[in-house]
């Protein structure tokens, strides 16, 4: 990891000023609990929220943008669609994205998926179980076989994204379900890794386990020095007789 | 093969009516020389247009096809979005499609890509040259091991398309570059082929071996009685304690 | 599907004949019971057991089976090494192998992963739930979008198989744990279709839906014409100047 | 990178002694002329050959040892079986393996695979091109969007491997064939990379590029504090009732 990793993490921010029981879990916002660990680790990290002007997402911002991290929820429909392009354009030039929990259902994860995105969910209090299946990957780096956490969201299949190029996490359920919730995507030059927990009523980013996961996915889709492919009409390498 | 397998071969015919050369080539449009060989083998086979109502492509046309090819070229933008945005859910739902060489450029095929979709290009009367990579393959049932064509357009990589799920053919070319030629992608319920060959000035559609893929892949792509998965609220199916 | 369909249903066939809790689940033998609806769906099914000379696969057996399903589990090691290469050799020219349940660990199946394709497990009377996560994959065609099980051996992740070309179940299993329980592969010609359920104490291969999901992977994994590439040292198709 | 990154360049090191040819472009091993940039990237190289006692890769080696390169061409059945098992075993266990040109009838690589892992050949002075497929890979990193050799043998399609997790560089030869020159696969905790060039008689490892990519793989390949999954008989995690 290099010190100037550059990270902005984006936040839709409503849910922590208007719901109290979700302020009582994270009372400066989503975005500062998920800042403070990678900023821990050495990382340049900025927040940038819904209601900031552009989404705090302007042109300069996302240039100087290596990994972007997003979790909304309420709100998908007021993220601008010009935005959305432009955050499209960058990741396809290399720049990481990190879709975290009710992100499926974000304009620009569907944008880069093409498919729906939709699941099964429900909200009851019950027991999460991460399961690793793919044991040598950089974002299950230190971490254990798998992650119990007490209180979660479910997310059921069918999860309606493309098979994804790697496969990190499965979920079990208490209430009966399963779910691909550790998901990576290559998408042009830039890398994409869905990771599923992180319902805003639950402590789950204040959880250590959790952390590491997503500190590794930062890392894993850093660019790196990505190819600029030439495009449109080519001469010929070779002679054509 | 069953005989009802519907297929609707959609064409955006104007090259054909523009271009006495690309008419010298395909007479009746391309759409009606790739679905001659379709109706050989017993298909029910309609075709569509872009100056037809609905560019030819009405609810009960999609909600009655199993399959759709697509050929297009210099009027994409011309498809109207709501059409797209049918196609697309009927895809998710398991309809098969087949886009077929500038296809590539298509809103239908960028929509469920999610990414640029662009590639190098030359038109250079050139050899391509295409290799199975994938022998045991639906698609390749039949063939030789490769597919040679005596003048074609030239496709390079990079080739901004998600990584496909089954890589079947890769070509070569005359004048240095390769590609992906023959791609497998599952969106949904449904099933995407991409199929490279096919410049409108080459006769590359009256081939033999072509008209083999393309049949072999409509049968690849139509739906297999497609699970519908519940989505949204979902009741636990164990006992939340 | 055509009526010449040829299927080897192999079996061990050793719990049935020394365990009376085997023999009362499976009578006749799990080949008998994985051979019947097969044959009731019009397909030309012989079996093979262990005990028999070259353990019912010979040469000329192999030759005419398009699809082998392989079921064993306490005497892996007494399966001849001679016959593991044959089998290996027609699956790479294109036969399909359906591996079941304990055959995770058999000679054949780990001869074609690589790994060490093992596993956690426990025999616990538990309940299984298995998700369908490629909703329109032909292995599914016809099924609900999850298939329960009252009772089953529990198989945990991490499962030691390279990554599946295509992820087809997931099973949730009432002891916390989730497994990869279909899973296809592409190997030379020939695929291979990994199915999880069917420990020999338990119904499993009585239930319809298990034997729908048999009978759609039999004929999924059937080869179709598949091409024979030449190899070795070969002619440049292109003059080198 | 970690100053730490323990490498072995492991080398059949027989036809630098035999043939002359060989020898004036490998004075000192093909083995010397990969270990010498890893070494100026501030790597921990060693080198070990076919002849050694137990060819240069004793348990201690391995166990010291986080990536391995292999070449080998024609002794490769002068590899003892039980040496081979130990890396198989390594490579499960998270070590990376990066498999060079003629490695792909190696013992370890054939082991890995499944598969034959057969191809076509040709020795004709002819000019290759690698075209890079994976823009944002981190093989690929700094590198242009394609590697131009003047002289190298033909490998071509059909490569009977399994569709790779990753394919990285696809290769376009003069005399008219195309290969799938990187090809990246996860195996248990560790990480394969099979790279074609680097044919004896040319100077294919003297180029900066191919240099530039070995580098790469080496760190993409190198093991992330992997997990140790637990396996075999398992207690339930939740209490089964």
């Amino acid at each position: 990891m290099t010190v100037s990793l550059r990270v902005t993490v984006w936040n839709e921010f409503r849910h922590e000023r208007t719901n109290p029981q979700v302020r009582a879990v994270y009372p400066d916002g989503i975005h500062a609990a998920l800042a403070a660990p990678l900023r821990g680790a050495g990382l340049d990290v900025r927040t940038a929220t819904l209601d900031q002007p552009e989404h705090g997402l302007g042109e300069a911002v996302l240039e100087a943008t290596d990994v972007l991290l997003w979790w909304g929820h309420q709100a998908h429909a007021e993220v601008q669609d010009e935005v959305v392009e432009r955050i499209h354009a960058r990741v396809l030039q290399g720049m990481g994205l990190i879709a975290l929990h009710s992100a499926h259902f974000s304009k620009i994860f569907k944008r880069l998926m093409g498919t729906s995105c939709d699941l099964k969910w429900r909200v009851a209090d019950e027991r999460e179980r991460l399961w690793v299946v793919a044991p040598g990957h950089p974002i299950v780096a230190g971490l254990p076989e798998r992650i119990d956490l007490a209180q979660e969201e479910m997310y059921g299949e069918h999860f309606d994204i493309p098979p994804p190029d790697e496969l990190v996490f499965i979920s079990w359920f208490q209430g009966g379900e399963v779910f691909r919730s550790g998901c990576c995507f290559q998408r042009g030059a830039g890398r994409i890794f869905y990771f599923r927990p992180g319902h805003e009523t639950y402590p789950t980013y204040h959880e250590p386990a959790i952390q590491r996961v997503i500190g590794n996915a930062v890392r894993w889709a850093a660019p790196n020095e990505p190819i600029r492919p030439r495009r449109g009409r080519s001469e010929a390498p070779e002679q054509i007789a």
